[in-house]
């Protein structure tokens, strides 16, 4: 492994523990943490129980991008809280309507060469500069901006080698569609994606982040561009230069997967409801009528993005009965949108232009009317995201996007050229951006003055018990193949403000599958002192958000059973003291039905030991004969103590009272780092 | 009456039916009609059901500027349904994020010596041109926009005579919050506020529409400007000089009442927390620490009041622990803010900009942190409005919540001079603004072809049975003064998208002051058939929401007991068939308590001979004697009919059977109209 490609040497210079051999866990030292406000007054509470003075992180950012409605006072009284915790513990602030975490981060704190942690799944779109950034559950994060490792399996690194030329009309969108076409939700599961070749010439660094971003999609657990002379650019636009590195593969490096992408081969491409994975050309399903367009998001976030919808629009109105909803993904943005005149274009051909953030792409707001066809240049489409329940979530590129406000119809915007004689806008990048950091908010050096702000929303977490060694408790829901963090826990303005708030976040566990799940869970949880869940494929893939653990676990969930789990849920499960088994015979699905019960025996010993477990099944089916089967775990030594221990608040609490958090911290991270530079 | 003012000589060229005397009614001509979106979709849902083809108003235009923050398919739905209920009856559409309807309606619509109706009670705004705009309940506005006459009591017209100059750091909003320091939220009961002198060469049309928009919570019945020069430059500045006629009072007219505002003599005021009423110089509060500004609201709705506040932020950055929200009102509003730089000043001093639309000042968003001051320049305060139930909104002038934005703390503009050394930064009006009308939506000539779309939210109005002649019905609760329509009924995000949906809007009622309220009310229904509510001064005051009157009736509210009501709402009350009854003796509320069950007997004939009618009530207290007394009420003969029927519904479905109603609103209006042309 002398010639590395770019993934490998960013975390060979941060290795802390364990091998680089894909599959095997590692520790690797983090130099930057992002939070966003949704999860992110978890982490700070987190933070405040671990008794932090202050991060350890090189920079640690809490965003407000989320909860930005403020339908009543609890999404104010969490930025308040949020500021103050922020000014306590040594992390910068980004005010509301400041912009979305992933382009602001970019924008204002992105270093080649560096590795981050973020509570928000689409982290890993800092990946543009040729950072490695890794979505991951808010207790991870905790522990790394209180200076722990950030540990993950590692991972195989896919080449995705990029050739020709870019056509009109298509965009880095569809570059991104294209894999989602091609691998689906699942496909990059425990895989870093790499993008390299003379084809990344046709890609600016925005156009990477929105590649990084919905990187995210495949189930990557991250995307890693090169640094190089597009980076190079980009930040001299920021007036950053010098915060650039350069960080190419090694010339005959290696990737444990290949693939390719013909440029000039793209054509606009557009997600189906109600998958990211539902990929088809425009073509394909053009001419339906639609009802909203939203063009924003961390997924399409940059200057250009919006001003090419500007200039497809400019002079014309879109249709009356489409909602066209602009979402300016930063404050920078909108300044730079006016500077170049797109913003006027937008507006007077309709735009509905919105505050900055992250809105109806998380279902805060804008969610679109009854049977109506939605538009978006959004990462996601999962049932009932946009808070509507029978929605029909389209995904697709700016481009795609502005033509089919123009026409009230899905067009793919080649079609342009011959319904307004349109030559394709080609974004001319200006040298230097306009920069605003004023809504930034550094840190004081002396916090010993900082009081938290705590309004009558925001509780302390519940304590968790250690593991038993022996349960008998209920199925109470089987599901199948790819459910999402969003059917376990739905995003949207009605449930998001109670995200600090568990026993009411945890009243709309699995509401979206099945509404009575909360009720039988209260009555599983004095009946029996708890409950299982089944699943099958991908479980709790899409966003982070860790109350999909936390939320479950608080109602008694013992274990999931399913044939494999998304990355980061997994992990969440983990750290929430939530058992993730696995089926050693899928087949055994068949054997559980919900409402069944079983019994688990010698489960500490035989959890501790990586025997297979046996599960007892009690059929709920009169007169049906119990069934038994084994299933395994494949889980770290680290990750058996912590769940043994009951999560990860209950491992810190005792490291805590041991004093061996900073032994890890500072003597660990700083030598081996010392001995990994990037070379 | 040979020397008129403006009002008398409005009414005079409308006059229909009765004389101008002061407390009689009378019924006048409807020109133009204005909805809102909140209350649109009931009025035009009773435009269905009155089997109207098409408006019959000189123009009738539907705004979609209250519920646009679109949490579930509700919103959408509802808006999807204006736009085709709008090109059916032949109604203007302005599509969301177009605009608040107040300021949009100036500057596209508005016309000197044109008589309006609007189901929003800011309504009033439009008198800034010289028009007689009378916000009123929605089915008084199905009423005219059907063409029949609109019914009112022949107000009191006081004279306002404005002397003087306007000192620097002193705006319109300080003329209106004076006058509420004077009169208060009743002190224009049953009278038209009318402005003149020499003073009104201060004020800008913009400026009066502030003073005339919120003359409304003074309880006025409206209030009226001259058309004079600055009028004609305003319609010249939107391209509509031809629209102007000059409306003078005659030399020489007299008012039934008078007052005199000096305008040497103001300083910067500010209303406190919880009426708009309680107004104090800024200086008295200054030093208090805030948590949010808000500006924005048909309240300051114009180019001037966003481009003063960002001349006074410009440079500089807002206070951190200040959230910073800026509503723009119009789409025309943003074009022109970006075309005098002042969009980028506010972006830059760290404003969230919101889309177009009322947004915070209905509560739709926007809801302040716990315990924290929120400045707004918006027309009201009342308790809970903003969506946090202890919130302490005060109203301002853009002037003061700028200065405070910036410090922090509430702070008198003119201190800026010596905290920051400015000047007052003085507005130069531009003599053309930018016009953008592609988002106003005409209706079709032939509107055949056009099919209603309703989502599953729009619910049909159940039927109102008519009146009885005997009740016995409990006191369901016995309220004080002033209790305004957000507390009957509230506004905010989870209570305005059932506004088409009367089963679920109707268990909110009442739930401000007591959440038992929909219980209690159902149970009533059950057991007595229905039930009353006892108030004090000024019942039902604010906001124009029908619903106050409509979701009480359809839990069975027979009759309410006041000293005094609100004008809208006790219209509202007879509309939907609830009966408003005097107290004759003041002292006889003291004989009444929640819980106790009053009999009425001979209802229906005391009320069409207006005896005084007589209440029995048995006492809930154990072993109290019962008690008497007499009430009385005092309807118009035509309120007598409506109400007898059961309400408007009722009558309008008896005079579609009759097929009376062209009789009304084509021969009677038209003839009449001809012989009171504006002299």
């Amino acid at each position: 492994m002398s010639k590395l490609n770019v993934t490998q040497k960013l975390i060979k210079s941060h290795l802390i523990k364990g091998e680089m051999t894909p599959g095997k866990e590692i520790g690797i030292k983090i130099d930057q943490a992002l939070l966003q406000d949704a999860t992110g007054t978890l982490v700070q509470l987190e933070l405040e129980a671990m008794g932090l003075d202050r991060a350890k992180t090189e920079v640690a950012v809490q965003y407000v991008d989320h909860n930005l409605l403020q339908t009543d006072f609890k999404n104010a009284d969490d930025h308040a809280f949020l500021l103050s915790a922020s000014q306590k513990f040594g992390i910068w602030y980004s005010r509301p309507g400041n912009g979305v975490s992933h382009p602001v981060h970019m924008e204002r704190f992105g270093k080649p060469g560096k590795t981050m942690v973020g509570s928000d799944s689409h982290t890993p779109s800092a990946g543009s500069l040729g950072m490695l950034a890794i979505g991951t559950g808010g207790l991870d994060v905790a522990a790394a901006i209180a200076g722990q490792p950030y540990f993950v399996k590692m991972p195989q690194v896919m080449g995705v080698k990029l050739t020709g030329k870019m056509p009109d009309w298509v965009s880095a969108k569809d570059v991104i569609l294209e894999m989602l076409r091609r691998y689906d939700v699942k496909g990059g599961v425990g895989k870093v994606i790499e993008y390299y070749g003379e084809g990344l010439k046709e890609l600016s660094a925005m156009d990477r982040h929105v590649i990084a971003n919905m990187g995210a999609e495949l189930g990557a657990t991250t995307t890693v561009f090169p640094s190089d002379e597009e980076t190079k650019k980009y930040l001299r636009s920021q007036e950053r230069e010098e915060d650039w590195t350069e960080l190419l593969p090694d010339e005959g490096c290696t990737y444990d997967l290949e693939d390719e992408i013909i440029l000039d081969d793209l054509v606009p491409l557009i997600a189906l409801p109600t998958s990211p994975g539902n990929v088809v050309p425009v073509s394909e399903v053009a001419g339906k009528e639609i009802g909203q367009v939203v063009i924003g998001s961390s997924a399409n976030p940059g200057v250009r993005d919006f001003w090419v919808a500007g200039a497809i629009v400019d002079g014309k109105a879109t249709r009356e009965e489409v909602s066209f909803d602009i979402n300016p993904t930063s404050r920078q943005v909108i300044q730079n949108l006016i500077a170049n005149k797109g913003f006027e274009k937008l507006i007077a051909a309709g735009a509905r232009f919105h505050q900055s953030g992250c809105m109806g792409c998380i279902g805060m707001g804008q969610a679109p009317a009854s049977g109506t066809i939605s538009l978006r240049t959004m990462p996601r489409n999962f049932p009932s995201r946009s808070g509507t329940e029978d929605d029909q979530v389209h995904l697709c590129s700016p481009e795609t996007a502005a033509a089919s406000a123009l026409t009230g119809k899905i067009t793919d915007p080649r079609d342009l050229e011959k319904l307004y004689g349109m030559k394709y806008p080609r974004y001319e990048y200006p040298e230097k951006e306009l920069i605003n950091t004023m809504m930034l908010v550094a840190p004081p050096e002396d916090t010993s003055h900082v009081e938290l702000k705590k309004g009558p929303n925001i509780k302390t977490l519940p304590t968790i018990e250690p593991l038993m060694d022996s349960y008998d408790v209920p199925v109470l829901l089987k599901m199948g193949d790819n459910i999402s963090t969003d059917e376990i826990l739905r995003a949207g303005a009605e449930v998001l403000p109670f995200r600090s708030n568990l026993p009411e976040i945890s009243k709309f566990s699995y509401s979206v599958i099945d509404d009575s799940f909360y009720e039988r869970a209260q009555q599983a949880k004095k009946d029996f002192g708890g409950h299982i869940v089944v699943a099958k494929d991908n479980y709790a893939q899409g966003s982070s958000r860790e109350h999909a653990a936390l939320a479950p676990k608080y109602l008694g969930q013992v274990a999931v059973i399913a044939n494999s789990y998304a990355r980061i849920a997994w992990q969440n499960l983990v750290n929430f003291g939530i058992i993730p088994l696995d089926f050693i015979d899928i087949n055994d699905y068949d054997k559980i039905e919900q409402g069944d019960v079983v019994s688990f025996t010698n489960l500490t010993e035989d959890i501790r030991n990586r025997n297979n477990i046996r599960v007892r099944v009690q059929k709920a089916e009169k007169g049906a004969d119990p069934v038994e089967f084994e299933v395994k775990h494949s889980l770290s030594d680290r990750q058996i103590q912590i769940l043994l221990k009951g999560g990860i608040i209950n491992e810190f609490k005792e490291k805590l009272s041991n004093k061996d958090v900073n032994a890890v911290d500072e003597n660990t991270v700083t030598s081996e780092n010392e001995q990994n530079q990037i070379k």
